[in-house]
């Protein structure tokens, strides 16, 4: 069996598990956000009167934080009540940050752990050896009523990834590579599971970045071997008591592919979708109008530092608005003790709060029609961060950086 | 005569003006923001071509920073377009800041000017001795086509204020017990005209929260003798050619109002009105939501300054969103290199950028029904920061802190 399967063996309480058979699952930790909490608690309400285990629940306010409009404003408060009526202590709710940051951050991912989140980008936890899916709140209202779900188990893609990555080329590069390649829908309801000695040796902001856009290319889940920056990670964290999975040397793959990345450049993902992706030269010149660096994908210490070391004595461009969000609290007080806080606000850029604001066009850098974005973020269909007639180029946050600077999507490298 | 009234004899080209008197003025500076820029520039478009001087026209994008929604976007995106074509370059579309701290902070501002601004708060500019004052859109526009407009001479009330202040008791105070006072319609159409030792002796921050809410009770403006923090301030941003009026002897006011100050407790207004001021020992125990600091009342470096103070090694209360913004970009890297920012965070803050949002309920800390918030901000209205079931408390920086900490309004001195 591969990582994937036999966790969900574990949590099935089988011995084995083959793709396509639908089992019922026992989920370790469910998640929900500011956004999709309200509806999940409205179908709770209907089925169950107390959660099955309130110490499993993690609800985190994010999209709309602090609240934009009356309506967000109620969403959250009808969560507060929800929580403090439950029981759920695990309440980051005052700009903790993006969720799929926090859960890792405070300790709350484990290797093979089943998680579900009512968010789709909660595959990003496969970096840590966990599955880890993203479903619908009346789902997740399932999960929060009884702790268990079904699952049809996956079939899996083996993406092996090998090669030394060139200065300004990142994790983002290569997940965008490998979604240009296989298509938006071309790991419909698959396991994604990365490996090679790209993926052997990455840190684990890269791990979350690959992971976290794993269900771009449709997928139920992306999934990586733990390695010792996890364990590193976790270590820090005092997060004891994991089991970790590896995949047998006999696993079966529906697909398996190998990217060799010694030569590859950063890449872009042009509008209006993610498997839209070409190299930044055969971009470069295109004018933009705003730049945000952030998101669950791109927002991590990492990305930031990354992005000011381009920035570093430069001017963001007087046509651009450089909006910067670091992914969570923690992030952001790090950022301002190496100083690149410091940097983006001498650049001349916007910090906002931690959050997902402008990736979703929530608020806090909504575009109008026939404005250009480049993002550090992870989906550019039609609307994504505003008007249906803007435009959205998603790259790594030194291709955001340095594009800030020109005005226009030029490669750093250059 | 008075100041404003020498001032406005200068801008008219008489000798000498009466209250109650219509005159026309040359305007020195004209300022709009995201907000009312567009309604300015629908009406400009009716009655002119060109401005009547580029360099005389200032643009700042505040409340609605970075863009909330589609409208807002194209707000924006109308306004700099215009700039554009009309050759304005005083742009400040970037995250500067709140519009009436970055006019001062880039040096505009001097004493004896004659300002306009399509935004009530304009008025804090006569913290540096010059006539300033909100208008509408539409007189706005008049102004950017011809450089002119009319006023009625406003009646003078003289508000002295004497003593020295407190611990934990600032400006603030000073003007919501003035406006407690007088009431929010006490003193609609007139000049307020500040002096007394304690404003003579005041810091620029202080004396602009003070001529900040001067509208907050019907004024047309306020308006303060430039004292020598304020020489100080000025040449510290090479402001020169300037000419100061000071009131004469013989000045004749509507009314003269004596403050004395000494034994004055922090002041609180309660919901909903700007003049329902109570000693906030009186308020003590009511419980709130949300605390905000920040906005062109309270959002300069000494107000950050002084809040985290109180919340120094403390944290927030866990069912109390604390919201902070300081009031511009140069005021958020000083509040970083002190170790302001670093304290906020600390303490669980959300440090949102500088701008109008939660002041207005506009975004980035909109309040539903029920929720209290305890604000650093001018106004307190029903519906005035969300829910029309939502209440607000005005108070001094040091009073949100505090009661943040604490989940419920109380007194730093007690």
């Amino acid at each position: 069996m591969n990582i994937t399967e036999k966790i969900l063996a574990r949590a099935s309480g089988a011995k084995e598990v083959q793709p396509g058979e639908i089992i019922e699952v026992e989920v370790d930790l469910a998640m929900s956000h500011d956004g999709t909490s309200p509806p999940t608690i409205n179908t709770f309400n209907k089925i169950a009167n107390q959660v099955w285990d309130p110490d499993k629940i993690v609800m985190v306010y994010d999209h709309n934080l602090p609240a934009n409009t009356m309506g967000s404003a109620e969403f959250q408060r009808v969560t507060r009540d929800f929580a403090r009526t439950q029981g759920i202590k695990n309440l980051y709710t005052h700009g903790e940050g993006i969720c799929h940051q926090v859960l890792p951050e405070e300790g709350f991912i484990k290797p093979g752990m089943v998680v579900v989140g009512a968010d789709s980008h909660t595959c990003t936890y496969g970096a840590f050896g966990a599955f880890a899916t993203g479903m619908g709140a009346t789902d997740v209202a399932v999960v929060y009523a009884t702790g268990k779900t079904w699952f049809m188990v996956p079939g899996a893609f083996q993406i092996e990834v090998d090669g030394i990555l060139r200065e300004h080329v990142t994790a983002k590069d290569l997940i965008l590579h490998i979604i240009g390649s296989i298509g938006s829908y071309g790991a419909t309801y698959k396991t994604l599971e990365f490996c090679g000695s790209t993926v052997q040796d990455m840190d684990v902001a890269g791990r979350m970045t690959m992971c976290n856009m794993a269900v771009e290319s449709g997928a139920k889940n992306g999934i990586m071997e733990p390695n010792q920056s996890v364990l590193k990670y976790l270590k820090e964290r005092n997060v004891e008591n994991f089991q970790i999975f590896t995949s047998d040397p006999d696993s079966v793959y529906e697909k398996s592919l190998h990217f060799p990345v010694d030569d590859l450049e950063p890449q872009v993902a042009c509008p209006h979708n993610v498997d839209n992706v070409h190299p930044v030269s055969h971009v470069s010149g295109e004018s933009i109008d705003q730049a945000f660096i952030g998101s669950c994908t791109n927002g991590r210490l990492e990305d930031l530092r990354m992005a000011a070391q381009v920035l570093e004595n430069e001017k963001v461009h007087p046509d651009v608005r450089l909006i910067v969000s670091p992914a969570s609290r923690r992030i952001y007080q790090a950022a301002i003790a190496e100083g690149i806080i410091e940097t983006f606000l001498d650049a001349g850029a916007i910090i906002i709060n931690p959050g997902c604001g402008p990736c979703l066009g929530a608020h806090m850098g909504v575009l109008t029609a026939g404005e250009v974005c480049i993002s550090t973020t992870n989906r550019n269909f039609v609307g994504r961060m505003g008007d249906p007639l803007s435009e959205v180029y998603l790259a790594n946050p030194a291709v955001v950086a340095y594009s800030a600077i020109h005005g226009e999507i030029r490669n750093p490298g250059e």
